[in-house]
């Protein structure tokens, strides 16, 4: 950490009432790394100003829209000015923010999905290529120690060759039709201006398909999805459930709903290979259980000395002392912005430095969206099998 | 129970080393109104003999064969004889068996998938129709008491109109090639010749597919299945994902798995409504989850004064005090063999009478098996609505 | 099992709407090698006779009372008489019942607390002695399989020596004064003239007592209690909190409740050792909880290869079928009778078919009554250290 | 928040590789009100130098001991020094460092216990009324929303009058002599000169008591404790089972341990009314489980419109978004220091801001643990009713 200071850090989005950008705002900050003095909070000047003084912001650096504050805060001088952006507006502005940002030479921390179209996507990747930047896309459940000390079980061979993976992503909170009744992230995220070609897949099912990648490495090659409207009147499918096949045999169900009455965040992933299987369930993130075929269950909690490096660096507290969604959010905060640190100090970067989600993650997820889109339309299989720009 | 004797039963298969057979003869005497008087336990009879004696029965009503021992009890008069026949065979023995017993006009109770054809199936329908038997098929895990209660609210309306079903039956013990090395039970289970065109559908997907119907009421309309042999040299599929279009615009999840490592019997549904939903999980039987948009989960559990009048009657035990897989087994022959003594006492039967799968039941499991399975050939959709013969 | 016939058996006490006597009945017959013949089922002979007839028994072996029962059957030749009494009485009359059976030479299976004094409960130890028949206390929490595969895990060493054990029994259906409004159960056991001394440490307390007893194998040295009734009105105590010195430096916990509202039959235990603590929780029996200090928790479930002989040889059904209080039971059962059957094909009878437990038990059970009692009084600790007639 | 700026706070104790002063430092700042500037973080002030080098801190505000960072701090002007201190060193300091700040006119948020005796601890009630200065004590577990939840239904009267509590607090840390190795807190832990008279009460026991203050607003009369020490060499207990009379009748089991091998933190809390009960456990914390006589348990989870005001209000996720240890954490801090806030702005502190562990319950703590040492060297029970100084 030879910067000798804290990095700053502006965002775009995350004005009064939204709530992700508070969950961004918090992770930044967690481990008193990063500090926020700048923003564009809201396309209302008002509301961002408002926003600005309950965060005792400097007003000069409270910008009315998100040119402006790339264009400003870039001229700034190095240390004054800020070292990322984090971008938490609905998904249909990622791309524009980002682009802005990049080609300010700024480093980006961006929400999912990365942007609305795959083309969008691609020219993200080759742009944070060409101007060598960091951008983290914030795929927040890979954040998780015990998600981390999954992928180590697997990676090791723990399990064996994986054959099947379910994951499974339920929510309720759309059962009824609020976003026709004024309900704003219910609107903005059923809007295909605001939220794309996907409401249910692009929020969950993405988060879904991530979790799966990083943990298991498995590449899907085909789909089959059955997309579904329940509520009337709403313009993009609240459920969607998916048949995978993924490279090199392994079969999968993947599904997220916006309509599981009763569910409130259940994100929940089993992984089963030829010897063993793991299991992780979102809502409670410090067990991790390990099943076998001639041996007892096991449940390996955080914070203990067995977990392996990377869930132990990844944790901040002792056994028995919970963490939850926003320690795992501030994980990939922490792991990108070190990264970002490592960039402005001149120093080397590694493999281990790049354990958080990258902007090929992003356009993976952004393909998935679509596929399943188009599987849907279908009804049928499609071919998914993709590979983002270098 | 106007008949003032116990009923007589004879079983066919069931013998030495046979897993389900034992089951069904805790389950048929657990609540001491029927007794076990004769026997085809096994092709070799001397086995059969050897599992007579154990069981205490006279040697003279241990038999050769099924075909003798329907044809030496029906002479025999009524009060003697059996009244029903217990067929624990493998699979593709249920039909020769099940058909010589209604033609020698013995009540029957067959273990399922009730027959390896539809056909086969239909023709039960039509000759237990013909003959006046009741013919029951053991999906035993309709009677579970909480089971019940979860068709009782979602029949009283209580989750709304149902949108989305998720159905899961993994289990792992045919992880490893098992069948290949000498296991009695895993040979006929992956073999077409005893178990017929299906695998783990057959056996798994079917008790996932009756449990759905039993709670939900929902009539399958078509399915995509995507059907996988892992292990080498296995013959029939061991693991099943199936996506399925109910009537009236549910959607549904249905999958089974004998790779699922680790995994032991994790039968487990989701129902979930317009309101509310409501989850089950057979490993812990005695507990219903019900979840709602907008109050508390709440954790109904069996024995108490709330539970409806179904679950009630089909428990034998205060709350806390833990009943599993005999006690719901027993139900549905509780439920067949109460029905049986009221024809035999020639009482009627009235619609509460027949709370136990019907052979109308077991050939709509038969129909979704082989379904399932040209769906999984033909990698897409195909029509699955059935109606059996009344 | 050399006899070649199914033992006979006679009840005392469980007349029509008594819960104890059907589940003692369920768990005698489930493995098919007893049979009820003979009964007095109730002090009302009216009454008694109706329960004959719901279990088709032979009236003439019906009785007006235990006496006679007890005489008749002892005059029939060996074969038909009975071989063994189940007594289902209150606790009161357990002693008179067990004296008059041990006295006419018929084994003995009783319920718990097995007397209503230290000295009756010596008496029978005695008697049993002398008399050379087996006595069996349904003590049958220690049924469970995973309760004797914890006992195995202590015995085999793997928790180290024991430190501190915490046993809790908390039920909550008195809560209200549902024995004052004629609830015939709570009237009982409320009652000093049927229940004894104590109403909560009796029933429950005791329960607790010996399962620590069964799976530690600690002995008690002097005890604290805290004796509470809350509900007024009430004679004995609804509620028990027992501190526990046991020798050899062991500490403990236990307590019993009638009061705790909303809680079933929680009956809970946790041991730890040196090295390692085991758990186990009544409402969830097919599992045991092993927590280590330096590697995962382990969840040993029930069926499964790795479990001890005698876990295995007292469970059913396969992992993840669910077995339950029933079949705990009917293990106790199980095991005195096939001890029965042993004396009377005049077998030798070793250690290893001792596996139930036995009137010593029941003595130790009575004294530690007696003791919490007495300590309640005095508010303070006492000695409670005893050894039973051999 | 009319202060317009972040309160500025300086912290005593919490060097390398102290755990507490870590969590406190995320507590203080997780909502954006607070600044870390000053500190005198170790007794060596070269560790103290590179503390604050790690976090930023300007060196000059960096001091050699408590003393010195009092009296320099308390001579800058406001805005600038340091509005409140953070005590996080080892128990025995807590008082001496308390009082300097509070001599000094600077708010105090204090680790606990609080003090190392009771009249320790009512010069600092009395020094804190005297100086009007805010003093919180960080009992952090009553941070949490759904601890508030059951407070909240308790009061309301929905369990009706409380008749018994049962509060476990095990660990299993310590099972092994690791303090006689050389582990620098379970060192400091068990020695009497740093950790006061008590280490397992003292240090866990005194959260239960306090939680169940907090929760029911029951005061303890009487208890009869039971304190050993398991691991030989050790100077303080390392267990502690504390029976409890209560005011107006309820009954309590309070017990803690550090040597339950294989617990981590599971504190647990059951509260038994009259006609419902609650169970909170730390470990699971986003929920709270009801139980009733006469309808199903209810698991109430946080971040529900459901739930009541103050639950809500310390809410910061979305429900099944987890919530921890530091979110708790952090609302006790938030509490304190918008009070500090209020107090510097001059505004007017009402009740409903003082929702967090004052300096009295402070001493409450402290008095609980002298009364637990005292009833167990003396075995037996104890007055141990008592009020601070208010």
């Amino acid at each position: 950490m030879g910067l000798g200071r804290k990095l700053k850090y502006g965002m775009v989005g995350g004005g009064p009432g939204a709530f992700i950008g508070g969950v961004h705002r918090i992770a930044a900050v967690m481990d008193g790394a990063n500090e926020l003095v700048a923003g564009a909070f809201s396309t209302k000047f008002e509301k961002s100003k408002q926003q600005g003084e309950e965060l005792y912001l400097d007003p000069n650096r409270v910008y009315g829209d998100y040119k402006e504050m790339a264009e400003k805060e870039a001229s700034l001088p190095e240390g004054e000015r800020i070292d990322f952006v984090s971008i938490v507006t609905p998904n249909s502005m990622h791309f524009p923010v980002a682009k802005a940002f990049l080609e300010a030479g700024i480093h980006v921390i961006c929400d999912k999905p990365m942007t609305a179209s795959v083309e969008e996507a691609e020219e993200l990747c080759r742009l944070a290529k060409e101007k060598d930047l960091v951008f983290a896309v914030t795929y927040n459940y890979t954040g998780y120690p015990m998600v981390k000390q999954a992928k180590r079980l697997i990676k090791d061979g723990k399990l064996g060759k994986i054959r099947k993976v379910v994951v499974e992503y339920p929510q309720g909170w759309l059962s009824s039709p609020i976003d026709a009744e004024g309900d704003k992230q219910a609107s903005w995220r059923t809007d295909p201006q605001h939220a794309g070609v996907s409401s249910c897949i692009g929020d969950l099912g993405s988060h879904a398909e991530n979790l799966v990648s990083y943990v298991t490495g498995l590449e899907i090659e085909e789909l089959c999805a059955d997309m579904t409207t329940f509520v009337p009147g709403r313009r993009l499918e609240d459920d969607g459930n998916v048949l995978i096949h993924y490279k090199d045999g392994a079969k999968g169900i993947l599904y997220a709903s916006q309509i599981s009455a009763g569910e409130e965040n259940a994100l929940n992933l089993r992984v089963y290979g030829e010897k063993a299987s793991v299991e992780w369930e979102q809502e409670n993130p410090n067990y991790l259980t390990v099943k076998y075929l001639d041996k007892p269950r096991e449940v390996w909690a955080r914070g203990n000395g067995y977990v392996c490096e990377e869930a132990g660096a990844n944790s901040r507290l002792p056994f028995g002392h919970p963490e939850g969604f926003f320690e795992a959010f501030a994980n990939v905060y922490t792991a990108a912005t070190a990264a970002i640190r490592k960039k402005i100090a001149g120093e080397k970067i590694t493999a281990a430095d790049l354990d958080f989600p990258s902007v090929q993650d992003g356009a993976k997820g952004v393909n998935f969206i679509h596929k399943a889109v188009e599987s849907g339309k279908k009804k049928g299989w499609v071919d998914a099998s993709y590979t983002p720009p270098a």
